[in-house]
């Protein structure tokens, strides 16, 4: 079985993405990135760039499935608000994209990709480094967050 | 001055809008409604659907500004993470209009609809009503908040 999976971390001022090919049981890292959009920027236009830039890597990599992490219940409102803004605007993307989505709390993803619910976040970058064979961690941190949620969908 | 004013009040259930017309210091509503996504769908196809209707509202009516409601502070972290997924699907639309984006809290709102700051929701109904010259008070809620956050844009 051969299919191709998006990852996304969302932000309001970082969107992490990753792309992952999985054939059988083996995983390959196509591309990662990240969204970044200034705060001196109207927030409307923020989320579009964030919609458009995913929009654009889906259209490029056709992925079949996307990972995303839900809300972390320690943060606080504001901090979700946004979040939730740039998910929405991402998850726009890949509704119109047909991707299947699958959920996943920070504990589920740590689990899935360290062994450890509660594994620190170095731990999760290097395992992701190791798991897609990659030269060097991803960077920034939001596009390695974005790969292991999609070695979570996996 | 003439200018069409699109009100939203954003949430992942119900995310409430309304269209309004400014001819000097007269305003008459055009239009108001309710976008509902059942819990039960996906939560990427829940927002799309958000996306697409607030964009079928904006290709039908040509607004050139909107008034949104930003954070509530008192509300729980899952209430601000549904809000906000919904408000950056409602949001991406607009950016695509090239609507002026204007965010006020809900005591902005309040003051400018009732001349009260902590006003309760039925009199800021009741007042949306009277400006607007309806005949009813709109329904459901959500449209009336919408078209309040389009008055105090005004």
């Amino acid at each position: 079985m051969e299919r191709i999976v998006l990852g996304i971390d969302p932000g309001l001022a970082n969107t992490g993405w990753g792309v992952m090919m999985q054939r059988g049981s083996s995983l390959s890292c196509l591309a990662y990135g990240c969204v970044s959009t200034p705060a001196s920027h109207d927030i409307s236009v923020r989320l579009m760039k964030i919609h458009d830039q995913i929009g654009a890597v889906i259209s490029k990599f056709s992925p079949q499935c996307l990972g995303i992490e839900t809300i972390f219940f320690d943060r606080n409102v504001t901090a979700a608000f946004g979040t939730g803004q740039a998910r929405g605007a991402a998850l726009v993307a890949c509704a119109k994209g047909g991707l299947k989505v699958g959920e996943f709390t920070p504990s589920q993803i740590k689990m899935a990709v360290v062994g450890e619910g509660n594994a620190e976040k170095r731990q999760v970058q290097y395992m992701v480094q190791q798991i897609l064979g990659l030269k060097d961690a991803p960077r920034p941190d939001h596009a390695a967050d974005a790969l292991a949620a999609a070695i979570c969908y996996v």
